[in-house]
């Protein structure tokens, strides 16, 4: 079996937004050799997400407006209990489970398997700072 | 290790709807001959999920109310900006968010490694034409 | 290729609890042998999670507080229809979808992979019986 594991880094100059992180996962999956696997990406911080679906910045505009709806922001220690701890970021931790922490995706015949429009996302919800996303392949 | 994958197809006549896929993907298992590993169960495509929860229809009425009261249809262009591109399904690609595009169950003694009443079921959210499931099942 | 499978009894005395996991899922991990490879953590109930979030409990209380109000708990029949079959979890179901079946870890150098406030949570959300969590670990 072989393994490949990489850290990914992004600093997102905005409190949310989505950056296409395909091509860099693509990389990794080629430096790992392996034909035939998986390829785990996850946020490895917990107000973010890792995420497949359309790059379409209309639809990444309706994800901030639904998200922001379900889960708005709110600095104040009103609505949210983890505000009250000197942190102001609960709602990126609400946001991030609706959209998700890590996507696992098939590798076969040394590609990612995937389907017609399928791209993956690093999705911010507390940003303007350095985070790290991770990529692990196994397989042979 | 052994891999073993395939594509399923869908054509649900509706545009959400939810269909037990729970026997093609035990048969994928039984094809693999792995004994104990992984088996990565995914929509190929964003405006559908995969998703692990009871066969009864009750229940399945209760998550299309639901996932309609969280994201509903609506093909004009006032509600999303995704249906300013001559799409529609900008409802689509929001509740397959929240039921997610992936399982990944474990494999033990060559089966489907499950709770009492965990099924895999194929979630369309826009349906009326053929969409592909993938099932990878990597181990020994 | 090794792979090790444990599974975790939960008994939550209380509706809706999360438990952090952390310590069984690493010692399951440790005992697996496995230096590099993917961790699977999943609830084997339909009205219950697993998930990766911050161990902070302002947090949880918003978790708690943010669910109710996505998905009240209601056993009458005439919210849900899963309620009319004799069950009253119906809103148990709903949360679980919200908050995820399964994360998937990396095992890197015989550790889980973890960001700087990674943890693992088993969510409950129809407690006060005993339920059970699976960890398989492959990987060589």
């Amino acid at each position: 079996m072989k393994a490949h594991t990489e850290y990914l880094t992004f600093n997102v100059p905005a409190r949310m937004d989505f950056v296409n992180i395909t091509p860099q996962v693509e990389a990794a999956v080629r430096k790992s050799g392996v034909q035939d696997g998986l390829c785990l990406v996850n946020a490895m911080h917990i107000s973010a997400s890792v995420f497949i679906n359309d790059d379409e910045p209309g639809l990444h505009q309706d994800y901030k407006k639904w998200l922001e709806d379900l889960a708005p922001f709110d600095p104040s220690p009103q609505r949210y209990a983890h505000n009250r701890t000197g942190e102001d970021n609960a709602d990126a931790h609400l946001k991030r489970q609706v959209m998700g922490r890590e996507v696992v995706v098939a590798v076969t015949r040394g590609k990612l398997d995937f389907g017609p429009w399928e791209q993956i996302f690093y999705g911010e919800f507390d940003g303007n700072r350095a985070k790290r996303v991770l990529v692990k392949v196994i397989g042979e």
